[in-house]
């Protein structure tokens, strides 16, 4: 697909220098939104604005919104104000809130003077929600149905109000205080008997999210129970708003990178690679790299601390780098693997004493499968002698039981004290397992080289 | 939610040791499938099949869907053939092929055996298909439409054989041929005049995928276009089934679950933590602990080369550790980044010249701002004089530059020959990583120290 956009822009490309417009309106409409989006993402900023203008009308605010936030902004300082208007409101509610909150404060002024009296209210209202939670993820375009309608009613009621919805799939009902009451499909509204009550046809069992609740909560709650939308309700449990499908992947995508980053130490941009600039990719990346380069001093401390046992075993300085390798892979193994856990909502931190148990197990065995091997290593193809063999195995198996038990105590406890157990928990264990790594090597090598 | 879980688990508990099957089977009626899954898998076996026993029909088929393969294992092998021929009727051709593919070969052929004839067809076909193919994740119960109905013969068609299909949202218009022509909405189907033709309704420019398309593509292309139901077609454009966006979910959580292990070092084990038994997690972990560390005897060679250089300069051993983070921290920042931006299908290896050039500019940058602070650090309060210092300021510059090269280079290379990026990139990077700082190293304190 990535070589087809890459034909239809130079297609576009030559077309706009024969200034055939009506051409490229009919090849726009033929295409996806997303599609549109990616390919006006591309296009020099003086020729975005002429293109936007030749996408048919309905096309124009699902391709608005696809497109990234500079070619947003870019559009909005160009559009005239009945532009903007058609624009604004055309979008669903929860676009608008997401364009507003990327925009400059003197597009946002702009924005919100050409939004609908309701809709400028509806927005404001979806602002005040602290950031990634549920409330500032929904939307409030959904279908609410009364419980005494029929089937036959409800399917009037769609026709009716319908159009502006985000979704129609699955509709809520609601007594006259907006409580929710019950999730019904449009599906089984279809397939019902046109004078069955809705109270009937819904599933009164129904999973909501509170306002206040984290998006991460909501993505899992998604994948959890495979649902298309999910109704949010305020502390008093009436319906405010509902989350769709779509919006939950991009919680997903954006929590899994923000965690692949964070353990990576690279602080999440949120932006595509491509997008990123030297500066911004340095800017992310500096701030980690010199915190971890200069916490390594301490490592760098207790080999000076050493020195004199060093210049008296040369061969013990070989291994310093097989030993923090091993300690740093072992402790990461778990780490990470905690941490993904912890998203996924899998185990929480009360789990924590269970944890740390299968840890241990697990890195005993670990530690002496290594050893072992490394023992024969040693023996048979390095020939450095049996003592030497037994300070470095038996620092193996030590380091590999406090690099796993650190490693798994880390995001435990930054998730414990509301900490983001990934900026915690990846870049900090390095430092930590290479001087603890160390400190068992030359405890091991003083007590049996007797230094 | 995982408290009243608990709570509804020890009164289950109560109510089983009083034998009020009745009040049982009400609880359970009011209860997520989802949720009865997970109660169900933390029962003891001997009480499993006799609380799936009290499940309503209609959730029966839906519970078992959502339960893990062992406790899938021990319902099938308990059940009469009665019953497990209801819940094989009962299951969407999709979840009936991932339960084959679960089972032990004895079971297989005793659910074969139990599914209708038509049933067992379409799970063989999809067998066929490569796993991880979008032919092994869709299901073949779509709603197809012929261009030539109404809407209002559309419902009509949607009545009558709706029951069974895994979404009726979104129809497929296709020829006597199959070829599929276009897509529409039921959304659009009952906000239509009852006698306006399909033809004019549906989205002509569909975007499907071909059977033999990978199940990242697949992801990727629900979290681009914002779908609920992707098409699939075979060579010839003829449509063979449908996968939905929670199938689609659950490839995005287990693809970014997948590149996280392997990115720390563990082979992906596709099972939630608490269900790993030690040995299982020692299993993925030790092959590349055991590995990592016999690749890391390099490094120790190099140093033991140096040995004398170390013995005359104690001193640069001390740097040693420091430089090696370092390195090993650029080195999977970039990696990661990269990693993750191929499995979002954000860049492609196409753009490996933008990438290694963007990475070259940062890794400049960042080599420098770390050269320049830590040279002051070493002066001002390590005092270890001006030569080490430059030696150990030049090797940072050169090791950042190395390690964001092979940080990005490694798995565009995997990606390139066909390799999980994943896999290849991290661990190896470390051992290349580490062994390239050590040369630097030791190189530039030859020279500049004229060891």
């Amino acid at each position: 697909m990535a070589e087809m956009s890459v034909t239809i822009n130079d297609t576009l490309e030559i077309l706009l220098e024969q200034k055939k417009y009506n051409a490229i309106k009919t090849v726009l409409s033929t295409m996806n939104p997303s599609d549109i989006a990616a390919l006006l993402e591309d296009v020099p900023p003086g020729e975005l604005l002429l293109l936007f203008r030749l996408l048919p009308k309905e096309l124009a605010a699902d391709t608005f919104v696809e497109m990234d936030s500079e070619a947003q902004k870019a559009l909005v300082q160009g559009f005239s104000d009945t532009e903007l208007k058609s624009i604004v409101d055309d979008l669903y509610v929860d676009d608008a809130v997401d364009l507003v909150e990327e925009m400059p404060a003197n597009l946002v002024k702009r924005i919100l003077s050409q939004a609908e009296p309701d809709t400028r209210r509806l927005i404001n209202e979806i602002l005040k929600y602290p950031d990634d939670s549920a409330g500032s993820l929904m939307t409030t375009e959904y279908v609410d149905l009364n419980p005494g309608m029929t089937a036959g009613e409800a399917i009037g009621h769609i026709r009716a109000t319908g159009v502006d919805k985000e979704t129609v799939n699955l509709c809520y009902v609601v007594d006259d205080k907006r409580k929710l009451l019950g999730v019904v499909s449009l599906r089984s509204i279809i397939l019902a008997k046109p004078d069955m009550p809705v109270s009937e046809l819904m599933e009164q069992n129904v999973v909501s999210v509170n306002t206040h609740e984290d998006q991460e909560l909501v993505a899992q709650t998604f994948a959890k129970y495979n649902f298309t939308a999910l109704p949010v309700v305020d502390s008093e449990d009436r319906l405010v708003g509902i989350v769709t499908v779509d919006d939950a992947i991009d919680v997903m995508q954006e929590e899994a990178s923000e965690d692949i980053s964070k353990m990576a130490a690279v602080t999440p941009t949120g932006k595509p690679y491509l997008r990123l600039s030297v500066f911004d990719l340095w800017r992310s990346r500096i701030p980690w790299l010199l915190i971890l380069m200069i916490s390594a001093t301490f490592t760098g401390m207790i080999i000076t601390h050493f020195e004199n046992a060093l210049a008296t075993y040369v061969v013990l300085t070989a291994f310093i780098p097989m030993l923090m390798d091993t300690g740093g892979n072992s402790g990461s193994q778990s780490t990470v693997t905690i941490i993904r856990s912890l998203s996924l909502g899998e185990i929480g931190t009360k789990d924590t004493m269970k944890i740390l148990w299968k840890e241990i197990r697990v890195a005993v065995l670990c530690g002496l499968t290594l050893a072992i091997v490394n023992f024969g290593k040693l023996m048979l193809f390095d020939r450095v002698g049996f003592k030497v063999s037994l300070v470095v195995c038996i620092t193996l198996v030590f380091d590999v039981l406090a690099s796993k038990i650190v490693g798994a105590l880390l995001p435990l406890g930054a998730e414990k004290v509301g900490l983001d157990p990934a900026v915690l928990a990846s870049p900090v264990l390095t430092t930590i397992v290479d001087a603890v790594a160390l400190l068992i090597y030359f405890t091991a090598a003083t007590y049996i080289l007797g230094l």
